[in-house]
């Protein structure tokens, strides 16, 4: 496979930020991070860490690390930058296992698209000076593993950090530099606040739509084949967020589940109000009510953010008319 | 704005399908139809006919016409081929604005959304001797209006056609190369399995996305600009659907209502479901239902459906990396 343009990124640094990067889990996002650290020169030395021998070798053979081990402790050992990739559930084990290895003064981040319960379930384990800076790409493909990474995923996209209110100037500035680096713009928030705001943003939308996929293969009267098939009419929007990786998004609703719950819930007051108007025939409020939305799609493309996933497996490329 | 790129449609033909066509209704389907058919030279003559005499003036300005009307009777008087393009709650109106004025063997067709309430609606007003073949082209975007059409909307499109059991076969046929000639891949149903397919594959797709943006609209802890900002992960794919054109969805829903209530009975169950287990932390269930939802994604994939609406105007362009 060819590799794919960098157009966007910037020059390497002169000076890494970091001497060592270990990336704890290799799939999309760790090694993701990998090329664009490799590129952009972040890291002197890049480690990658993944209990999957398979994986390892994959990051190996495609040049993506300096050294790759399944074993934490030995993974984190000496690194200055500790990146958790993996699953939101799986962070504190990974942080229990990591800690006796940490070095003093190491940055601990993350990639979780949950905030509070990584911060509940990492810290308690992180040892007395080692900086722990909570991070959130906002950004991923419905494609997984090391293969599907690549350098500019996270180039003008969104990146959530929500460090604790004690945290050290110096580490968070760091963190902040180096999501910078690749390309990605960085808001600060609470632990808290980013839940909610992803809850609707991302964990909702991602929860309904592999529902409706769900509720289409149920179908008695209609075949997967009709269903795939006519597609077009609306259904396919939700395919893409539904083929995401299903342990990573197990973990994100078990995580968040209040947030999700409390969206969840009043999503369904909504659409009962939408059933409701619909079997009684009152176009008025449907019409107002569809009527509303095209601000908020106005909004997103004049931010720039309207484009789908960064893709390169799928052909997901509309046939753009007129640019 | 330059002619978009007419790449996939076919030479012109030598003998036009139609002497005249009218288009009732000259927005983004009438529209599109319109530039088709001129390229293609599937009629000899079009009509556009439009309520609105901003629409008419627009379709003069833009050569999509050889001639415009406001009166639906002067609009279809002599022509061949009449196709309604207006939402699906209007066209019994226009059938029976229409009738007095069709001519014998004058072939009637539409492009709604819904089959069984148009059939219903227009059926009772033609004469004898005028065939009704209706049709559904599976295209759009979340644009409207007579700018928003491009002659290759249809390209690679289904486009269902739900004639009545009695229809003559050669009106069928001619509807069916009218379509196929534009570049659709044209399959016949009845009108109710068409309304049950719809229903799963666009209608309650377009009814939760609305609904999911009615609700981020409303949350009071966070505001519409971090909506948009952080809709990256996942939220902006249903908003181009929520972005759509309310009258036509009014219409669709209201026409096509135990379809879509039916549907939306399955998908409130299903989430409920989901809803359980992520209250209860039941990660296999939840690990296990997502699994299943990629095969649809695959089948999507593979037969090229995948890509999002033709779009020209809001940049919805990925940024692929790798063709």
């Amino acid at each position: 496979m060819a590799e794919p343009a960098l157009d966007g990124l910037g020059d390497p640094l002169d000076t890494p930020l970091f001497d060592t990067l270990a990336i704890v889990g290799f799939g999309l996002i760790g090694s993701s991070v990998a090329r664009a650290a490799r590129t952009l020169r972040l890291a002197a030395t890049i480690v990658a860490v993944d209990r999957n021998e398979a994986v390892c070798a994959r990051a190996q053979a495609l040049g993506l690390a300096d050294r790759t081990t399944t074993e934490i402790e030995a993974g984190v050992a000496g690194a200055d930058h500790v990146l958790l990739c993996v699953p939101v559930g799986a962070c504190g084990e990974v942080a229990r296992l990591a800690a006796p290895a940490l070095a003093p003064g190491a940055i601990v981040s993350d990639v979780g698209s949950v905030k509070g319960a990584v911060v509940r379930d990492v810290l308690p384990y992180l040892p007395q000076g080692v900086h722990f800076v909570p991070a959130h790409p906002v950004a991923g493909t419905e494609d997984s593993g090391p293969d599907a990474g690549f350098a500019t995923l996270f180039l003008n996209r969104w990146c959530i950090l929500t460090p604790p209110e004690d945290a050290a100037p110096d580490a968070v500035a760091k963190v902040r530099m180096f999501w910078e680096a690749m390309g990605s713009i960085v808001e600060v928030m609470t632990p808290a606040h980013h839940d909610v705001v992803l809850a609707i943003t991302s964990h909702v939308p991602h929860l309904i739509a592999y529902n409706i996929v769900g509720t289409a293969q149920d179908l008695e009267k209609i075949t997967q084949s009709e269903v795939i098939k006519f597609s077009a009419g609306g259904f396919r929007d939700f395919t893409r967020i539904a083929a995401s990786d299903p342990t990573m998004w197990r973990d994100v609703f078990l995580a968040n589940r209040e947030a999700v719950l409390e969206v969840l819930g009043r999503f369904n007051e909504d659409l009962a109000a939408l059933a409701r108007a619909i079997r009684w025939g009152d176009g008025q409020m449907l019409q107002d009510f569809f009527a509303r939305s095209r601000s908020i799609r106005r909004g997103i493309v004049q931010l720039g953010q309207a484009q789908p996933y960064p893709t390169r497996l799928d052909g997901d490329t509309p046939s753009a008319k007129d640019p």
